[in-house]
């Protein structure tokens, strides 16, 4: 199967937080790439890479990046495949990665998601999302992730139930 | 054809902001519906609407909220379809309603758009680049559509010049 | 005797925040349940307790939660206990988690406190406040507490002036 | 019936803010007070109020107040009564009011709400739920002001309905 | 001459904001242009006029854009010459104008100017500067430049001893 | 000689923040007091001290307190002494103790200072200097104080030299 | 008298905000001067009026400036006498002014007051407290202006009272 | 060759951040010299700085300061050389140094970089840049750094690549 869901990184010290997303691609088996590619340093590879994901059936663009974050906006303009942008944790906490990302100008959107690795987790379950819309497969196995966070949510209630008993 | 996009507002305020969209909508003749649910005020409402939705073959939902900005969150806690939330202006100037949408938590993801009209346009937008990943009649359309923004910019270009000119 | 105090946590991590509240409680001997609910993994759990929490003869919610901290909100909207909403520590200091929680639309109230462990001292507290409205044995221990905290600036304050002879 | 909910403003200008809070009062038959008084210009006048508030049986105190605004948490650190603090409007947009209320040290309760009209008016809806706790009539009183809400937002559905069908 | 100045407006409605800066140009005699163009719906324009600004012999780029403001950014992804970027006012008072533009990585810099016409103003004399270290015209301009504001500010200290007078 | 300063800190555990300005007057040998008490919890001490202070000959005051940081005014309501806030660090960085300080209605005036160490320091030297003004001891002392500043930027300067050949 | 008060208004579009509090000191009958000087445009302006503030016994200086607000400190860099700085709104509704001014090095004290008219009018009350230290005259003066103050709350409070009863 | 930018440290504690820049320098063999001084504590040494530049031929001024960051504005009111400054990282983040530092007023610019270490090298690249105009040897350093950029990011694109395929 080709790849459907194509990553770029703003840089390569933005994968640990991206890491937990690709391990639940992996999971649930869906063919996927990623790149580390600057928006202001390699300008020219983005583009190279948003045109070969184009015409590789990539569906959906997941990018990652922090500060003057303009990675999502730089592919976005490039491209009418859905963008999903998350930002990155920054010495601002992020609200600069945020606001960079979060504010295009309307005509040229990016999905935004929240920022560091739950954004990113978010990120790849949306892509998944959009996926599902046309695939049952995974469709189902969304929903069986929903249902494993739901008993997750319960045993993790149990166990505080434990801890307050021996206050 | 049967619904396709299905937009819920938190109140009927927040039309003036989402109707340049709406407008859109209609021009690129996709199927939508429009209603007005609050997250707090009317939650039962808003569980029947979502259902409907999905029921109805509705493939992404837009949700547009202002202040302590639940309603695309509640809405994405119901749904495995993708959930577009727009952060409506506020006292705060929308940062409240930006991050009340935005910072979801990591396993129930929330695309978050810009703060207003404009963020309400490119969920709109990005609804219909969902769509064209597997409809080719929107995808031209939203190609046309970007033509045009390209020679809006043109031609905006050109009065600049004569004001300037004029200077 | 009944429960009296229902608290909900969006998350088992949020408990070391809470956990000193809950010694209070223990102190005051005001029959409580801790539970752990998400408003979006475990939305039918969440409303499931505040039915239970209702009809065991709760008198007032408290509820934790961080980031896009919706829990306070989706609680109050299927209640008309007060509910008692603590933001948490986030990416962003909690200043999502309070935006999400203090700025509810008019119709639907939070009380809300600081963030992190001191506000969700004070939402105990509070919630001891209004038990104590009608129960004087709750006023009594109040009024004993609030002593206790004077003595301890009194302690604290002849510690300070040996330090500062030392100096 | 003696007074069950007193009010104070640190400013005659908080009045239109509050304003629908007082009607709802008004309409629900509780019997309260509202005095202007400033935690910095009057601290006597308000320490005065606040016993005698206390002393004429007065369940809960709203206060209301702007800037670094020090009245909720003065007036809590003056009683056990459960203190309801609402930010007003400020030239920072209410952000310093609202951390001058919520950011409470551990110990000294005050329940905030948002800034400005909803912030009142939820903060009068809180205080009618406290004492809904003991009182079946105001218990009542409030499940129908909710449903009116549910009905109110079904009217402007219909509205907005009329509109998108005359774009 | 050949132009020395170039600038590139995200949208036309900056304008206004741009305007007394271009008068300065027009009365220091330096050769300009000024163009519109957005950096992500006319990426190609942009790349364009940097590439003409470049081969025409312009020294500087000063670079408008309001919201995720990445224009500047991305055309100092495209060139070596010193790009000046001007945060427009925005929804979030320009905020995330100013952070989008200043937050660059390191490596690729932009010179980042007050938010909205002050800014615009200090760019374009920050452009002249850069001028005057090779040309003693310009730099003498300056001069003269400064001391008017000198006597300016003289002035309105006199016109305002006689309002204080008149108090 | 009678106590000139007085001190009140919210918290002893804002102590090692002021340690440094308290050094100080015991170098400038000035009588200070230095006392522990809350705003909200000890309301009569802090009011007792003020009355105190103000018999003892006491002439200012500095006021350090953190988060919802009402010392400072509460002080200055009670008294005509110049009042000076310190606002300690929290878990929002100061900015809700900063808030809570320095946007004192119009009427009580609080003199402000930064947050933290620095701002300690500060109000210690401002306090300084109000007694300068009629004292010429303490004038030059300041003098000398400042002069060795001077003397200390000029020694780092030689040791960066040393460190940058080193490069 | 000699002048005992010296304003710099970094500049003529500040005066409005002070207006209310020169009229104040025309009350007090305390002699004063204001002065229009920018710390960035007339630099040595601002520092031959600091001089002459100095030489002709200026006890207090006051210091208004907005957006990058460098005259407080600037002014404070200069002198030993207390520095008050008033931060005036601006496009970042003077939280830029308030960090500017707020935030000095230790070292260099900068008294700094609430953002626009309400800290202006703070920071002449101010003046007049350093002054009363020593001088019974204005101490009386000060007494009153309190006293008026906490009559005009109480006129306000009973002109809502018929407010609130016509409701 | 003559001292071509000159680097002013508002403190020693800076110079980490700074570090970086300063060996680039060193590698690009651009005379330079760097300097301690504070805008507030050592006013006059910076004035004099300011001069010994101008008069070796300095052609570009970088100043690099943290909190009410004055010393780019104070420096570039008394030059007319372009001035570069570079917010420190403080306790807020350094958005009180970015505030202190790009807000300038109208008629006075400073060039703004980002916050802290990226800033600082942002601030040598662009001075490098102002360089180039007039000198092609620098001209081609830079793309050659500009180059090498690029590769580090294939670099670690190909290290990436490797850790996710061990995933």
């Amino acid at each position: 199967m080709s790849t459907k869901i194509g990553i770029i990184l703003g840089s390569d010290s933005d994968f640990p937080f991206i890491e937990k997303g690709v391990k639940m691609l992996k999971e649930f088996q869906v063919p996927f790439r990623v790149e580390v590619s600057s928006a202001h340093r390699t300008p020219e590879r983005t583009a190279a890479l948003v045109k070969e994901f184009e015409e590789s059936g990539v569906e959906v663009i997941v990018a990652a990046a922090g500060g003057a974050a303009h990675l999502p906006g730089v592919i976005a303009s490039q491209t009418q495949l859905p963008v999903l942008g998350v930002p990155m944790q920054s010495a601002l906490s992020g609200i600069d990665s945020l606001y960079s990302i979060v504010q295009m100008p309307g005509g040229i959107p990016v999905a935004t998601f929240g920022i560091g690795e739950s954004g990113a987790v978010n990120a790849v379950l949306f892509a998944l999302e959009i996926m599902a819309v046309n695939d049952r497969e995974i469709k189902k196995k969304l929903l069986v992730y929903r249902e494993k966070q739901k008993m997750t949510v319960n045993e993790k209630n149990d166990r505080l139930k434990e801890k307050i008993d021996a206050l």
